[in-house]
Protein backbone atom coordinates (compact mmCIF):
# COMPACT_ATOMS: atom_id res chain seq x y z
CA UNK A 1 0.00 0.00 0.00
CA UNK A 2 1.40 3.72 -1.19
CA UNK A 3 1.33 6.39 1.80
CA UNK A 4 -1.80 7.85 0.16
CA UNK A 5 -3.76 4.58 0.98
CA UNK A 6 -2.50 4.99 4.62
CA UNK A 7 -4.74 7.75 4.69
CA UNK A 8 -8.00 7.02 6.25
CA UNK A 9 -10.21 8.98 4.08
CA UNK A 10 -14.03 9.64 4.76
CA UNK A 11 -17.12 8.85 3.09
CA UNK A 12 -16.14 11.48 0.99
CA UNK A 13 -12.89 10.42 0.72
CA UNK A 14 -11.59 13.75 2.82
CA UNK A 15 -9.84 13.98 5.29
CA UNK A 16 -9.06 17.96 7.67
CA UNK A 17 -5.84 19.55 7.39
CA UNK A 18 -4.60 21.83 9.96
CA UNK A 19 -1.87 24.45 9.06
CA UNK A 20 0.53 25.64 11.56
CA UNK A 21 3.21 28.26 11.60
CA UNK A 22 6.73 26.33 11.80
CA UNK A 23 8.10 28.80 13.27
CA UNK A 24 5.94 30.10 15.78
CA UNK A 25 3.30 27.06 16.53
CA UNK A 26 0.65 28.69 15.34
CA UNK A 27 -2.44 27.00 14.44
CA UNK A 28 -3.58 29.04 11.38
CA UNK A 29 -6.44 27.11 9.96
CA UNK A 30 -8.20 24.00 8.97
CA UNK A 31 -9.05 22.87 5.82
CA UNK A 32 -9.99 19.59 3.69
CA UNK A 33 -7.66 17.47 1.40
CA UNK A 34 -8.26 14.64 -0.92
CA UNK A 35 -6.21 11.93 -2.41
CA UNK A 36 -5.25 15.07 -5.33
CA UNK A 37 -4.85 17.40 -2.27
CA UNK A 38 -2.56 15.38 -0.51
CA UNK A 39 -0.88 14.01 -3.15
CA UNK A 40 0.08 17.98 -4.91
CA UNK A 41 0.47 19.23 -1.11
CA UNK A 42 3.70 16.88 -0.90
CA UNK A 43 4.91 16.94 -4.71
CA UNK A 44 4.70 21.12 -4.99
CA UNK A 45 5.17 21.64 -1.33
CA UNK A 46 2.67 24.33 -1.35
CA UNK A 47 -0.62 23.90 1.10
CA UNK A 48 -3.34 22.55 -1.38
CA UNK A 49 -6.36 21.71 -0.53
CA UNK A 50 -10.33 20.59 -1.31
CA UNK A 51 -13.01 23.04 -1.21
CA UNK A 52 -15.74 21.60 -0.49
CA UNK A 53 -18.33 24.65 -1.62
CA UNK A 54 -16.28 25.22 -5.10
CA UNK A 55 -16.19 21.37 -5.18
CA UNK A 56 -12.76 21.71 -6.43
CA UNK A 57 -8.80 21.90 -6.12
CA UNK A 58 -7.98 25.14 -3.86
CA UNK A 59 -4.26 25.85 -4.53
CA UNK A 60 -4.19 28.03 -1.13
CA UNK A 61 -2.96 31.42 -2.15
CA UNK A 62 -4.45 31.35 -5.91
CA UNK A 63 -5.75 34.68 -5.47
CA UNK A 64 -4.04 36.31 -2.73
CA UNK A 65 -0.42 34.98 -2.95
CA UNK A 66 -0.35 34.11 0.47
CA UNK A 67 0.21 30.88 -0.41
CA UNK A 68 1.84 28.28 2.39
CA UNK A 69 5.37 27.02 1.81
CA UNK A 70 5.44 23.60 3.17
CA UNK A 71 8.46 22.37 5.73
CA UNK A 72 6.31 18.91 7.06
CA UNK A 73 3.73 16.52 6.92
CA UNK A 74 2.50 14.85 9.22
CA UNK A 75 -0.53 11.68 10.14
CA UNK A 76 -1.84 11.37 13.58
CA UNK A 77 -2.11 7.77 15.17
CA UNK A 78 -5.83 6.98 13.40
CA UNK A 79 -4.47 7.82 9.89
CA UNK A 80 -7.66 10.34 9.61
CA UNK A 81 -5.93 13.75 10.30
CA UNK A 82 -3.59 15.42 8.28
CA UNK A 83 -0.91 18.38 10.10
CA UNK A 84 1.50 20.37 8.07
CA UNK A 85 4.24 22.69 8.97
CA UNK A 86 4.35 25.73 6.95
CA UNK A 87 5.87 29.16 6.38
CA UNK A 88 2.68 31.35 5.85
CA UNK A 89 3.72 33.83 2.93
CA UNK A 90 2.06 37.26 3.64
CA UNK A 91 1.42 36.03 7.03
CA UNK A 92 -2.00 36.37 6.54
CA UNK A 93 -3.94 32.56 6.13
CA UNK A 94 -7.31 33.41 7.06
CA UNK A 95 -9.60 35.24 4.41
CA UNK A 96 -10.68 37.73 7.05
CA UNK A 97 -7.53 39.23 6.33
CA UNK A 98 -5.87 38.01 10.07
CA UNK A 99 -3.11 36.01 10.67
CA UNK A 100 -5.19 32.92 12.09
CA UNK A 101 -8.49 31.62 11.35
CA UNK A 102 -8.52 31.19 15.46
CA UNK A 103 -9.03 34.42 16.19
CA UNK A 104 -12.37 34.19 18.22
CA UNK A 105 -11.88 32.83 22.22
CA UNK A 106 -14.70 32.18 24.75
CA UNK A 107 -14.42 34.80 27.14
CA UNK A 108 -17.35 33.49 29.83
CA UNK A 109 -20.63 33.10 27.61
CA UNK A 110 -19.19 35.14 24.88
CA UNK A 111 -16.95 34.74 21.46
CA UNK A 112 -14.55 37.63 21.83
CA UNK A 113 -12.39 38.45 18.93
CA UNK A 114 -8.66 38.66 19.98
CA UNK A 115 -6.63 39.50 16.54
CA UNK A 116 -6.65 42.24 14.48
CA UNK A 117 -7.60 42.12 10.73
CA UNK A 118 -3.35 42.84 9.44
CA UNK A 119 -5.10 43.63 5.65
CA UNK A 120 -8.38 44.60 4.28
CA UNK A 121 -9.83 41.49 2.60
CA UNK A 122 -10.83 43.42 -0.25
CA UNK A 123 -7.25 44.70 -1.20
CA UNK A 124 -6.18 40.73 -1.21
CA UNK A 125 -9.18 39.48 -2.95
CA UNK A 126 -8.90 41.73 -5.91
CA UNK B 1 -28.30 33.20 20.05
CA UNK B 2 -26.21 31.69 22.59
CA UNK B 3 -22.23 30.95 22.31
CA UNK B 4 -22.89 27.26 21.53
CA UNK B 5 -25.28 28.00 19.07
CA UNK B 6 -22.68 30.14 17.45
CA UNK B 7 -20.87 26.87 16.70
CA UNK B 8 -21.34 25.35 13.20
CA UNK B 9 -22.45 21.64 14.10
CA UNK B 10 -21.88 19.17 11.47
CA UNK B 11 -25.00 17.26 10.34
CA UNK B 12 -24.10 14.18 12.85
CA UNK B 13 -24.03 17.56 15.43
CA UNK B 14 -20.17 17.18 15.80
CA UNK B 15 -17.09 19.78 15.28
CA UNK B 16 -13.41 18.31 14.93
CA UNK B 17 -11.25 19.80 18.16
CA UNK B 18 -7.78 20.72 17.84
CA UNK B 19 -5.70 20.20 21.21
CA UNK B 20 -2.57 22.50 21.41
CA UNK B 21 0.18 22.65 23.68
CA UNK B 22 -0.34 25.69 25.86
CA UNK B 23 3.14 26.61 26.58
CA UNK B 24 5.04 24.60 23.60
CA UNK B 25 2.70 24.93 20.81
CA UNK B 26 2.76 21.39 19.71
CA UNK B 27 -0.85 20.20 18.04
CA UNK B 28 -1.51 17.02 20.30
CA UNK B 29 -4.47 15.59 19.08
CA UNK B 30 -7.91 15.94 17.47
CA UNK B 31 -11.20 14.38 18.30
CA UNK B 32 -14.58 15.61 17.87
CA UNK B 33 -16.89 17.48 20.12
CA UNK B 34 -21.08 17.63 20.43
CA UNK B 35 -22.58 20.33 22.15
CA UNK B 36 -22.63 18.62 25.96
CA UNK B 37 -18.76 18.02 25.21
CA UNK B 38 -18.05 21.61 24.45
CA UNK B 39 -20.20 23.12 27.21
CA UNK B 40 -18.75 20.72 29.93
CA UNK B 41 -15.42 21.38 28.43
CA UNK B 42 -15.97 25.40 29.01
CA UNK B 43 -17.31 24.60 32.73
CA UNK B 44 -14.93 22.76 33.90
CA UNK B 45 -11.87 23.47 32.18
CA UNK B 46 -11.11 19.88 31.44
CA UNK B 47 -10.41 18.32 27.73
CA UNK B 48 -13.71 16.63 26.73
CA UNK B 49 -14.87 15.29 23.69
CA UNK B 50 -17.23 12.78 21.94
CA UNK B 51 -16.23 9.29 21.34
CA UNK B 52 -17.48 8.48 17.83
CA UNK B 53 -16.87 4.23 18.35
CA UNK B 54 -17.98 4.09 21.97
CA UNK B 55 -20.78 7.05 20.99
CA UNK B 56 -20.54 8.82 24.82
CA UNK B 57 -18.77 11.68 26.11
CA UNK B 58 -15.24 10.95 26.63
CA UNK B 59 -13.85 13.10 29.53
CA UNK B 60 -9.85 12.58 28.49
CA UNK B 61 -7.86 11.16 30.85
CA UNK B 62 -10.71 9.40 33.11
CA UNK B 63 -8.94 6.06 32.44
CA UNK B 64 -5.32 7.35 32.10
CA UNK B 65 -4.76 10.27 34.63
CA UNK B 66 -3.67 12.08 31.29
CA UNK B 67 -6.54 15.17 31.82
CA UNK B 68 -6.08 18.02 29.96
CA UNK B 69 -6.12 21.48 31.71
CA UNK B 70 -7.82 24.26 29.59
CA UNK B 71 -6.06 27.26 28.93
CA UNK B 72 -8.43 28.44 25.85
CA UNK B 73 -11.13 27.73 23.52
CA UNK B 74 -10.58 29.05 20.47
CA UNK B 75 -13.53 29.04 17.04
CA UNK B 76 -12.36 29.57 13.79
CA UNK B 77 -13.77 32.04 11.04
CA UNK B 78 -16.06 29.32 9.80
CA UNK B 79 -17.71 28.43 13.32
CA UNK B 80 -16.74 24.64 12.10
CA UNK B 81 -13.33 23.95 14.25
CA UNK B 82 -12.68 24.25 17.54
CA UNK B 83 -9.49 25.02 18.93
CA UNK B 84 -8.31 24.27 23.05
CA UNK B 85 -4.80 25.16 24.23
CA UNK B 86 -4.40 23.13 26.93
CA UNK B 87 -1.37 21.89 29.87
CA UNK B 88 -1.10 17.98 28.67
CA UNK B 89 -1.09 16.45 32.58
CA UNK B 90 1.46 13.58 31.92
CA UNK B 91 2.84 14.84 28.98
CA UNK B 92 0.98 12.27 26.74
CA UNK B 93 -1.89 12.85 24.96
CA UNK B 94 -1.85 9.75 22.15
CA UNK B 95 -3.39 6.36 23.37
CA UNK B 96 0.61 4.93 21.64
CA UNK B 97 1.99 6.20 25.14
CA UNK B 98 3.61 8.99 22.76
CA UNK B 99 3.49 13.10 23.35
CA UNK B 100 1.20 13.62 20.35
CA UNK B 101 -0.98 12.01 17.67
CA UNK B 102 1.08 13.48 15.17
CA UNK B 103 4.09 11.01 15.72
CA UNK B 104 4.07 10.12 11.40
CA UNK B 105 6.27 12.45 9.10
CA UNK B 106 6.09 12.33 5.42
CA UNK B 107 9.95 10.90 4.22
CA UNK B 108 9.59 10.97 0.41
CA UNK B 109 6.63 7.94 -0.23
CA UNK B 110 6.75 6.58 3.10
CA UNK B 111 5.37 7.81 6.48
CA UNK B 112 8.34 7.54 8.96
CA UNK B 113 7.73 7.75 13.08
CA UNK B 114 9.69 10.56 14.11
CA UNK B 115 8.41 10.61 18.30
CA UNK B 116 9.01 8.39 20.53
CA UNK B 117 6.69 6.07 22.79
CA UNK B 118 6.96 7.75 26.40
CA UNK B 119 5.34 5.41 28.28
CA UNK B 120 3.92 1.05 27.44
CA UNK B 121 0.24 2.06 26.74
CA UNK B 122 -0.31 -1.35 28.69
CA UNK B 123 0.80 0.87 31.92
CA UNK B 124 -1.29 3.68 30.71
CA UNK B 125 -4.50 1.85 30.50
CA UNK B 126 -4.83 -0.87 33.05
Amino acid sequence: MNWLGEVKWNEQGLVPAIAQDTTTGEVLMVAWMNREALAETAATRRGVYWSRSRKKLWRKGEESGHVQEVDGIYLDCDGDVILLKVNQIGGIACHTGRRSCFFRALSGEQWETVAPVLKDPESIYK
